[in-house]
């Protein structure tokens, strides 16, 4: 790791102490020189004040929230676009600001129109677990995964090199994308996988439960996610979510009808593109 | 574990070395008398020779075949059928069948037509990797899973206590079910999620590859299972993977209908509705 000067030097606040902004707080705060959280919820304050890492941690932005050189917005996605509306009002300087969501269009719009003296950057970390709370977070959460950069025109060169800092500390991949992709992209890859998972829990019988193996485990995994989170997420990258829902529904039904009619070469055919595809996606 | 007193004294084959047939190999050996193998795949027979575990591994049925007690079926479902069609050729006395095929009902009844020599049982184990090959075998696979016997009315005392001893050496937990429950069952739980994630990875764009995290991951896993193996299940248990999928569909399109008409309250609670199920399930 590259010296992290920025985060030496700043004060940082997360505002969101679920799993993602805890582990966030846990992966950088042996580096930074002071930490700050911000939780409504009373579980996630003792457990934050608990752990021992934060300078303070409040229901509310307190004095010190002026001091911070960087926000970090760690919430639901509409919670995120709430908060930067709110931050002009709590912090009177300078001060730059990332968020964790996992849409980003709404998000980077409700940024642009911040007042001049803020620097935001929009974020997004392709990792996580189904129980969303500071108990369960981790600071090895990140590392490996994907966390897509979605700058603004007015990001500066500053912001941006913090947020690589920030990356390389937790050891997370930076890849750079426009939010309209990023949207775009992660309804294929992360949304609709959300509610296959919710939909084939939701149909599979109780009196099976019995006759679950590692496979079911897997694929229904993403079904224990909280339904706040994704219905945000569900709520902000509505569109794209519907064409892939649509497009893998079409696929689901050119396989039941081969099955249904018995026409096994083509089934053959029709399942071994899966397969391929799934080794492609997986070895990019 | 009680005293393997079958597996100490009975010489066994297992016909397919592939995972679940290497595995099981592996895991039971060290209490066998006599373990032989049989496989038509070159690389599998040179791998189980050089795994040092088996008293003979060949591409046929050789002389030694005629002295088993157990014979253990370890191949794609309508192999196994035509396996056992083709033993009584290879055995002239009596002897124990158990199979570990992914449905039951053709299997079953194809036991059922055995000579009276025979002593067959249904059997699977609900588990496995992505990758089926002897290489990718382990002897930990079936630990902690269920592991479903199907008994015929033929079925011996013997022959049950037997597969009990082999699944309590093996670390599974037994269940018994008929095999038409079976099937139906376990098309929900394993079959259709298997479809779904085939499906997921082929309407996967390449371009989104990048952004592939820990949730795809572990949604599409199932994709990278064998076309031969999953087209065999589709075939034997094609009515209730057809009626599953039906129920799948429909409530993939209620979600897609509440997304597409904006009905968030009861978008969430619809929602809720499969995370519940989703807990309910894995806490049986």
């Amino acid at each position: 790791m590259t010296d992290p000067a920025f985060l030496r030097t700043s004060k940082i606040v997360i505002i969101g102490l679920g799993l993602m902004g805890g582990s966030l707080a846990q992966a950088i705060q042996p580096y930074c020189q002071k930490i700050y959280g911000i939780d409504t919820d009373p579980e996630a304050i003792e457990d934050a004040i608990k752990s021992g890492i934060f300078e303070a941690v409040s229901c509310e932005p307190m004095p010190w929230f002026s001091t911070v050189d960087l926000i970090v917005l760690a919430a639901p996605v509409k919670v995120i676009v709430d908060l930067i509306e709110q931050i002009p009002e709590w912090h009177p300087g300078k001060a730059m600001v990332i968020d964790l969501g996992s849409t980003k269009e709404s998000i980077v719009a409700a940024m642009e129109a911040m007042p001049e003296r803020f620097d935001p950057l929009g974020g997004h970390p392709m990792c996580g677990k189904e129980i969303s709370s500071f108990k369960s977070s981790d600071a090895s959460l990140f590392e490996g995964h994907p966390f897509i950069l979605t700058p603004l025109k007015r990001t500066s060169q500053k912001m941006l090199q913090f947020a690589e800092e920030i990356i390389d500390c937790i050891g997370a991949n930076t890849i750079y994308l426009d939010p309209v992709t990023h949207d775009r992209w992660v309804s294929a890859t992360s949304h609709v996988p959300h509610i296959i998972a919710n939909s084939l829990a939701a149909v599979t019988p109780s009196e099976a439960a019995s006759l679950i193996g590692p496979g079911f485990r897997s694929s229904a995994r993403l079904a224990a996610t909280s339904t706040k989170i994704l219905l945000d997420i569900l709520q902000t990258n509505r569109l794209n979510i519907l064409t892939q829902i649509t497009a893998f529904e079409h696929h689901l039904c050119v396989i039941k009808n081969l099955l249904e009619s018995e026409e096994y070469s083509e089934l053959a055919e029709t399942l071994d593109q899966g397969k391929r595809q799934y080794h492609s996606l997986l070895r990019q």
